[in-house]
């Protein structure tokens, strides 16, 4: 067993909960919020530090869409998450491996996380059969015939060589009965374990998912069995899948509190401004959306005082920048009139400014939080957060 | 009759031969080339200088596709152009003017030259009608019913508010017989009269377009005429539009060496890098043209040895830059084969890697050239380019 490291800093030695396993991953706490569970913290890897907690803007095809790697460091990312599915189907995981890998491939030089390929599986393939040795399925892109098992996963994500990859997972829809939930999650944790074994590269952290579908009963076991195999950080799976607000928050209020402290704890797929927030006073290090990307190309923009619908008529002569409080490449140029005219005209411009937005949003509210905790004043902040959008449809 | 300035440079005042007409436009001819017509020079405008010959980077739309506003100024584009015709029709050129004029509103503080309108009426409208009056047309965005006359396309363009506007000219395809292309030319002619009637600001400089087809003889008179009613700079227009490369050059022979040889001379909708080369030797001082932009985006691209088909298979696993002898974003960060990736995978940043990269060799082409002819070597520049490109497919 490598351990390179266990618990920094003696006032939080006390709170660790080390179990056996590999650790690879050095993370250390920084600050905690007296009246939450929230943290700061610090993720150390070969390709640099991340600061928690952390949004990861998702580049799913080895580029975060519509943005350049410089613009990305320029916003502040600290970590990018990259789909091992669609790079494994394109252009294949084996030919960025020789290529010198994925930092090289796509020019980033900072921390990646990879997926597993769980999910995409489940939300992408073509008619999936998943059976104990892993699932049969078939390309989104051609159609053609693939088969991914934990194995397989694990050596595609090595290929890509991230700082930190994922245990491949059996996602399920919503709603789903208990039995089938269950079902699902033991054969995640036998995965899990597979996943663990199959590990051949010690430089690359593995974080284990938690399933059990919206029945904290399940998580809660889901959680007791992955931190008793041992990862380098947790991620709690298989959310945003059609569940209420309520529902998610009792999974996360299950679950959180059960993850080993002195490790990273990463809410996948996780979400609206809203949710980081929240996800953060309930002790979330790590974050990744698609939204403020995918949002940004369909004109739906994040602003301190709400949302903000481009396309509207509302905005055709308005000379105003975008957010008044926002100090991106995009607020500093541009009118709203002028990116309305883009997005009407279906400008590649358009998606680049709205996407500059967007994470530059998303980033500095992390900024803010992460800010806040360190200052003791989370809670104000969050009043501030929700007091900025009161009156204002979302 | 105002003039605020005609000839600069006491070595260069022998060759004026400045005609009747308002002289806004301050154009300095700098050097000469001793074996050919090619010549360096200088425009200065109200928003900055453009070292001539110059390449204009097309922004249609109030955007050069794929590009901000900084990326065009770090490659050193010194002028672009925009299309009146598409303004007009969306946002409105009104609406552009109420916030500011097209500088402000696609945050451009270089010069800009706006084509009239002329050439997107034959090219792009629905039922075009002309008549002695002007253009009925319909939108190509939703078939709605316009009219364009001399006059209002000035005032279009004054509303904009470029530094460079352009008389509206009545284009023909290709190939058209003698007596409707001498009709096209005595309309252009009389509409040119009436733009420069109409011209209300005074601090945008006027461009005559030349049209005639590919008759010399009816190119001749338009030259002749045209200089007779007095223009800022003369343009060549209703080229590309069919003819063959050795029509092109009978016509620009014809041409260039009758327009006044202290006003910029413009080559419209032009070219390749072989039809730079040849123009700049011929005398012409400005072109424009969507291939380098447009090219980019279908994966068509120019390097210093000939062009790259990006998403060829042989590419795929390229480790090489896509141009060894380029210093441009796309080139100093990434492989072939990852522009080939995100062009096979229909990702935004192909296009702006791709866009970047052809502008950077179009105005590195231009700065060469400009070079060569300051250090008396364009010949030698002129036999370097075409060997690079020996045993080449174009």
């Amino acid at each position: 067993m490598l351990m390179r490291w266990s618990c920094w800093g003696s006032a939080l030695r006390a709170g660790c909960r080390h179990q056996e396993g590999i650790v690879t991953l050095q993370f250390l706490v920084e600050r905690r919020d007296p009246g939450s569970a929230a943290r700061t913290g610090r993720i150390s890897t070969s390709h640099g530090l991340v600061d928690t907690p952390a949004f990861l803007p998702v580049g799913t095809g080895g580029t975060v869409k519509a943005m350049t790697p410089a613009e990305l460091e320029d916003l502040g990312a600290g970590m990018i998450l990259a789909n091992a599915y669609h790079l494994y189907l394109r252009p294949g995981s084996r030919l960025i491996a020789d290529l010198g890998g994925l930092h090289r491939f796509m020019s980033w030089n900072r921390p990646i996380l990879t997926d597993s390929g769980g999910f995409q599986v489940l939300s992408l393939a073509k008619l999936r059969k998943v059976s104990e040795e892993g699932v049969l399925f078939q390309s989104h892109l051609d159609g053609s015939d693939h088969f991914i098992s934990p194995e397989r996963s694990i050596r595609i994500q090595e290929e890509l060589g991230a700082d930190i990859i994922m245990a491949f997972d059996e996602c399920i829809s919503y709603p789903v009965g208990f039995a089938e939930a269950r079902a699902a999650l033991e054969r995640t944790l036998r995965w899990a374990r597979r996943c663990r074994e199959a590990r051949a590269r010690d430089d690359l952290a593995l974080f284990g998912i938690v399933q059990g579908g919206c029945y904290p009963e399940l998580r809660e076991r889901g959680v007791r069995e992955l931190v008793g195999i041992g990862f380098d950080g947790y991620a709690v799976g298989g959310l945003s899948v059609g569940e209420t607000r309520e529902m998610r928050g009792e999974v996360l209020d299950a679950v959180l509190p059960l993850l080993p402290g002195d490790r990273p704890r990463y809410l996948m797929g996780i979400g609206t401004p809203e949710d980081l927030v929240e996800g953060v006073i309930r002790g979330a290090d790590l974050f990744d959306c698609v939204m403020p990307t995918r949002h940004a190309r369909t004109g739906w923009l994040f602003t301190s005082t709400g949302r903000v619908v481009i396309k509207n008529t509302q905005y055709a002569s308005d000379e105003d920048p975008l957010d008044a409080h926002c100090g991106c490449y995009t607020c500093r140029n541009f009118s709203r009139a002028y990116l309305r005219h883009l997005f009407v005209s279906g400008e590649i411009l358009s998606a680049r400014l709205n996407t500059i937005h967007n994470l530059s949003y998303y980033l500095g509210l992390m900024r803010g939080l992460r800010r806040a905790i360190e200052e003791g004043k989370l809670e104000a902040f969050r009043e501030s957060f929700y007091a900025q959008r009161e009156g204002v449809c979302h």
